[in-house]
């Protein structure tokens, strides 16, 4: 029997939210500030970025370590934080994030800028407080910063802000998404390949397949932001079209937007082919569930 | 002939700001982005904090590394990102600084918090890519975080800003300036005693100088914004006043103000003092420079 998705995060999510709360507690003594942190790092978040690291340890070890939970709480931590500051009036100026009030609304926007800051510069106390070996930590700051920052996440959201007001090629949209949304979910396969022992030929298709993810996902994203009602979504709804934003159906048509989604979706299926004929061992399970979660039928 | 400031100032800050420059140029790829990072970062800064870093190093090993300027170039690049956060309207609303425009005057306020946490992140990228052992690098990090994040600069600051509504006693206005200002200026020993072998006596010295440093320099600058103009400071003057600020001159008066730093003077001077117990063939000069600084003429 195959691993299942849907196990997998029943028994990971509890584990991922103890391993950040007893972080916060460690690393955060104001009891104020650290009311703000958990708020929006707990606030209904899926857990993706975290989950897909640990799916991948999972897939390729079978085992899973402090350290691990370590990283992935680092991981929501640094997302989490990007999504408070995305959400600030000066950003994309949103009231609702997964159905609550944002971090700007609730507290305001100065405390929402310092938390923000906080989560980001704790996620790199966290990863500095792992048990393994320090060559292996030094490489996870390498990677988290990088993925995170100026010419990672950061460039991405300073493309799709300035994009309000201009109108990108694909390619430019592709490459905006890549750093945006991209480089964190890559970051989950460049973790894991330093925290296990996998061969060098199985972490790059580690890493194909979650770029693929990370593409697959945002116009996914931009699919749903169309679709879906704000219900559905847990924010506002239709905001990227109002906005005039760069998205897939925007630029290219929702129909043609659908066509790459289902291109890049072959494209993991051919990851995770390239995979078993690697390892033949290899339970694929988990992952096989992260391209399921792409369905676009409002199921997942 | 003992070492003077003034000379190790003119002949490092060059190294300094070249150092940050290559280190922009290694991992910032757009120009755009990279160029309104270096708008803050070169904005006239006085280069304290990286000064004061290399000055210990130099007092107790008599030589500095490339190691040693990746890490003032890391700790200009974390204090540049709390200036540009500190400015922004929801925060201080500060229009200048250091005679130039803020960065949410020159690039609007996305940008500016943007170009902020590009700054945070790669401070940790910088400091990652250090050539020295990964034992030390990890300290290096979880120093750094320790000092910036949310149990140092950060809670600092939010306690600034409620402090607009609240009054503050002596001893919470202390712990305030202790996070907001005090604990990268205390990180420049930590660093330093990790980048160098320091003995664990001289180490402790050294933390404590620059703990007191900290705090002199917080009531220094508290004073001279009452006493200087908007000219002498480079920023606008009498904002702490206008905005009914916790400081020194606001909550004990101008002449108590003035006495306590003068008392934390003598402590500094009683560290210098013991620190040449410890080992009579240091040159304490550079040391020294830092408590020249504070001197209230306006001539510094």
């Amino acid at each position: 029997m195959t691993k299942s998705l849907s196990s997998f995060q029943n028994q990971n999510i509890p584990k991922i939210n103890q391993r950040i709360d007893d972080l916060l507690d460690q690393t955060v003594f104001d009891n104020e500030l650290k009311s703000m942190m958990a708020y929006s790092i707990h606030a209904g978040g899926k857990r993706l970025r975290p989950l897909l690291l640990l799916a991948i340890i999972e897939t390729v070890q079978n085992i899973l370590t402090k350290d691990d939970f370590t990283v992935a709480a680092a991981l929501e931590a640094i997302h989490t934080y990007s999504l408070i500051h995305d959400d600030l009036p000066a950003m994309d100026n949103d009231d609702l994030r997964r159905g609550n009030p944002t971090s700007h609304k609730k507290y305001g926007e100065a405390h929402a800028i310092l938390t923000g800051d906080a989560l980001l510069t704790v996620a790199f106390q966290w990863l500095s407080s792992l048990d393994g070996d320090s060559d292996k930590t030094v490489k996870l700051v390498t990677e988290l910063s990088a993925a995170a920052g100026p010419s990672g996440m950061v460039i991405g959201q300073v493309w799709d802000i300035e994009g309000v007001t201009k109108q990108y090629s694909m390619d430019k949209l592709q490459q905006l998404h890549e750093n945006k949304t991209g480089r964190l979910l890559k970051f989950t396969a460049q973790a894991a390949n330093v925290l296990t022992n996998v061969s060098k030929q199985l972490a790059d298709e580690l890493v194909g397949f979650t770029t693929n993810f990370g593409l697959a996902y945002q116009i996914f994203d931009d699919i749903a932001d169309v679709t879906e009602t704000t219900a559905q979504l847990g924010k506002t709804a239709h905001k990227d079209l109002a906005q005039n934003k760069n998205t897939y159906p925007n630029l290219e048509g929702l129909q043609q937007a659908k066509l790459d989604l289902d291109n890049v979706i072959k494209h993991m299926n051919e990851n995770l082919q390239r995979m078993s004929e690697i390892d033949s061992t290899l339970d694929l399970g988990l992952l096989r569930g992260f391209i399921q979660y792409l369905q676009l039928d409002g199921e997942k």
